[in-house]
């Protein structure tokens, strides 16, 4: 879920503490004020689908941040890993996701967490957007992609190649 | 808000990291399985109401902690200040923030954030239970309670001594 944030959030030099109380109010649609959408960029190589991101908050006195992801309906992440740990809340909507070798069936509030090291994606259902909070840590490292051979590994598990698909059962 | 967890989440020292996925299925009543609902117990000196606490994730791989607070109608958390900054976001219901000299309402999914060393207390509407997600560092010192003086610095804003009297006008 870190793809195409370069550098983001990765040092945390760049950030800085308000040192004022803020209040963003929240508009109807899951944005806030103040709050820039991110926009995935479409992907050719169909690593991830119809995603935003939206920082809620990254201040340099919080060791943690806290994002706001969303996907459309038949969205999805980017099958990834790191070393950091994921804190997810679903906030919105429903859908799946894979977290080692299991895929999950998920609910509006639902909470989950993705250990280290860990191959994972979220996708929506076909019917609605889901929207997920995720904390990690302000300090983290860069996600990486699966080789060839990671991918082969993952899809040779029938449940695995049906959810990279796009074919989840409970959909 | 961390009156009454004596060195919980202080030191981080007796945390432990699963290593695996965790997922908390959500019940209709903003509970999760296997969270426990820590009650507060009820102050003499009314220093907080109708409060309860659940800690959604906590983990050594993890430098925030995500907690869950709620207050029934009317209920308020306890009036304090520390060094470890808040980040908040309503998950439920409606109510009023002080923080500072300032009186802020609020509405579901708004983010509101404390900074360091600023007294602050969150009050439910008088109609619905208020609850919301509250992110800290897993390090943090513990809160300061008022002093009569600064109790007498703050009611002295007339808006202020309204709010903390729980008559806020929006009720």
């Amino acid at each position: 879920m870190d793809e195409g944030k370069a550098g983001e959030g990765k040092a945390g030099k760049d950030k800085i503490s308000s040192g004022r109380a803020i209040h963003r109010l929240a508009h109807s649609d899951y944005r806030w004020d103040g709050v820039e959408e991110l926009p995935y960029k479409e992907d050719d190589r169909a690593l991830f689908k119809s995603i935003t991101r939206q920082v809620l908050f990254s201040d340099s006195a919080l060791n943690g941040e806290l994002r706001y992801f969303e996907m459309a309906a038949g969205g999805f992440s980017t099958l990834e890993r790191h070393q950091h740990m994921h804190a997810v809340l679903i906030l919105r909507g429903r859908g799946h996701c894979l977290i080692g070798h299991e895929v999950k069936s998920l609910e509006t509030r639902d909470l989950v967490t993705v250990p280290p090291l860990t191959w994972h994606q979220f996708r929506a259902t076909k019917g609605e957007p889901m929207g997920f909070l995720c904390m990690v840590n302000a300090l983290r490292d860069k996600p990486q992609l699966p080789t060839a051979e990671d991918l082969a590994r993952l899809t040779h598990i029938p449940a695995v190649k049906e959810f990279l698909d796009g074919r989840c059962r409970a959909d």
